[in-house]
């Protein structure tokens, strides 16, 4: 087995690199937030990084960081979370790595919705677990369900994320408690991407744990909490792994980031974080309204930060489309085939993770670009 | 293929965990300095999170970072390492994956030493990839050669470790120049780990890159530079992997953390490191002598922190002296082990990376210790 046979480039941050280097660029490609972390993490990093406090923690993270996050679980969701069963790791980025390594060997398999986050399947590749590409479109609001995973047999993980990048869908509680009741049936652990949890505008979201206390549920600081540069992320897993994970974690990154840890402490400031969502929100409204008859989207994103859009009226593909819309315009997007194959040729990301006045002169650009387009 | 069959906890983690719920006690057991990072590093980790720059950064690292890394082999080896060449990886954990996923497939075989660093052998179980383990004694001063690796075919790479974890050997010139000159007739990639590097205590030390451009170094920032849970390392490769490097890296970490890597590129304070090497080399003269009649020290630590010593005199395994010492006498060291099967089990690494004063309590303790299990 060739492990590069199949890895791909995150496209996204090869664009962002290549609109780095331009002026004037308007950033409608990077999934993180532009706005602040909260004040009260910023000093508390300061403060940790000035007595000292920055050697290894734990291989599981700071106890106080993981009583913070256990608690996080019953104030939010109503969810009884032992601290023993959460880990802190560098980025969510780090615990795919541990949970796929934990519950799968080479050969077996991960359910994956295409289109979906592209690390997923190259985790997958390079720890040789074989991606399962479930078809996922907008009619059915970009979801897995229950009757998609049928035919597919041997499936040890299904790999779901609420809501979801590229496509901002959310699960709702009676998709959640079918796939729960599925997996459970098919002996398959689920384990639930809830990175943008917070970050749902129309409605309150829901947590895997909610309905399955066997779930394996991911989650960080790098978007609602507006942290992305401090590389901390956490997992919360059944009991019975969590000396698997402690062992992986030991080895392959010995713990995530001190100082980061200790911001992260002072993180769930409820006040700043509805700030962080309003904004959001509001940004949201007004990219959807300013392009929903630009370009086909199939679903409003009902959570995330992203819009997306087909722009296959134009006659160009994704990949061309940005190409052009970043060298003519100077307004980068990301090309829908980072994230799958299914149907996504056409289809661009656009990520609402700048201020409303950059998206607007965004779309300007972008109404500028088709017009020359349809001539 | 179970993944887990062979992967290992890291026990020195385990000693740390339990030793840190205890009062009074001496610390031998973790490889992480004691002294504080460069000043100039943990200002700029300050400055970086107050003005705000903890985005992600590109996956391979701040440009300006990987110029500074590149410039410093010039300086300090006279080598000419392009900066492209230089990735920033989230602690040298983070490279080891990368560098073990990029050159080698599922199936494929990596020589380690036994004993070495526990990690190395986890990472490679952990991707599927066969470990060949070449035992290494005293009297070849720790030291693989290319004897050694005769019997062993298909050998991919080849992991070296100089300064060596846990034996405080190093490897010199002639040794290093034909290590190269084997790995290149036998097409064999060479990997070799100088974390260590700056902490050598009696001569020059020499980087694998002064003999082979298509080496590939790891070090970092974590025992040198004193910054180890900024979780800053870098990687040197030749210029055909970089992209594979870039993408493993994109995938699975994103990045280093963003302010650390500001950190990091304040560390490079002459001065200060000099200062750091001579504590250590006044700790590692101490240590020794105050301990090579109480246990069989087959090497004096020519770099790195540590004492690899025999305890088997006194009738008990590593492992065994170990929790009993630190239940006694609140001594903790970490078991042999830890690092390997050959000829470990009467062995403990003790750390010097406490005060010199500790030390001299850690001695004492440990004298009163084997005075009992002689009686």
């Amino acid at each position: 087995m060739d492990r590069f046979a199949h890895i791909s480039p995150f496209i996204v941050m090869d664009v962002l690199d290549r609109a780095r280097k331009m002026e004037g660029v308007v950033h409608l490609e990077v999934g993180e937030p532009d706005l602040e972390a909260p004040p009260a993490a910023i000093e508390a990093f300061e403060r940790a990084v000035r007595d000292g406090r920055y050697r290894y923690t734990p291989a599981l993270g700071l106890m106080e960081l993981r009583e913070k996050i256990a608690g996080y679980y019953y104030e939010r969701y109503g969810v009884a979370v032992s601290p023993e069963r959460v880990a802190v790791t560098p980025g969510t980025s780090g615990a795919f790595l541990v949970v796929y390594a934990m519950l799968l060997d080479p050969g077996d398999r991960i359910a994956l919705s295409d289109p979906s986050y592209p690390c997923y399947r190259n985790f997958a590749y390079l720890l040789g677990i074989e991606p399962v590409f479930i078809p996922v479109s907008g009619d059915g609001g970009y979801c897995i369900s229950p009757g998609m995973l049928e035919h597919h047999e041997k499936v040890g993980v299904l790999q779901i994320s609420n809501p979801s990048n590229p496509t901002g869908n959310i699960y709702r509680s009676d998709a959640l408690a079918s796939l729960v009741e599925y997996a459970g049936r098919h002996g398959i652990a689920l384990v639930s991407d809830e990175i943008y949890h917070g970050l749902v505008y129309d409605e309150k979201e829901h947590s895997v744990l909610e309905y399955d206390d066997e779930a394996i549920v991911i989650n960080g600081f790098s978007k609602y909490f507006c942290m992305p540069g401090f590389r901390v992320g956490w997992m919360i897993m059944p009991e019975r792994y969590i000396r698997r994970a402690e062992m992986v974690l030991q080895n392959i990154f010995i713990a995530a980031n001190t100082p980061a840890q200790y911001a992260a402490l002072e993180a769930f400031d409820g006040d700043y974080l509805s700030g962080v969502r309003d904004t959001f929100r509001e940004r949201r409204d007004f990219l959807h309204e300013a392009l929903k008859d630009v370009f086909d989207v199939p679903v409003r994103p009902e959570g995330a930060f992203y819009l997306w859009a087909d722009v296959g009226r134009y006659g160009l593909k994704g990949v061309e489309f940005s190409d052009r819309l970043l060298k003519e315009e100077r307004v980068a997007v990301t090309p829908g085939v980072d994230f799958g194959k299914n149907g996504t040729e056409t289809f661009v990301r656009l990520a609402f993770t700048s201020p409303l006045e950059d998206l607007r002169t965004g779309v300007e650009r972008i109404r500028r670009f088709v017009s020359c387009l349809q001539k």
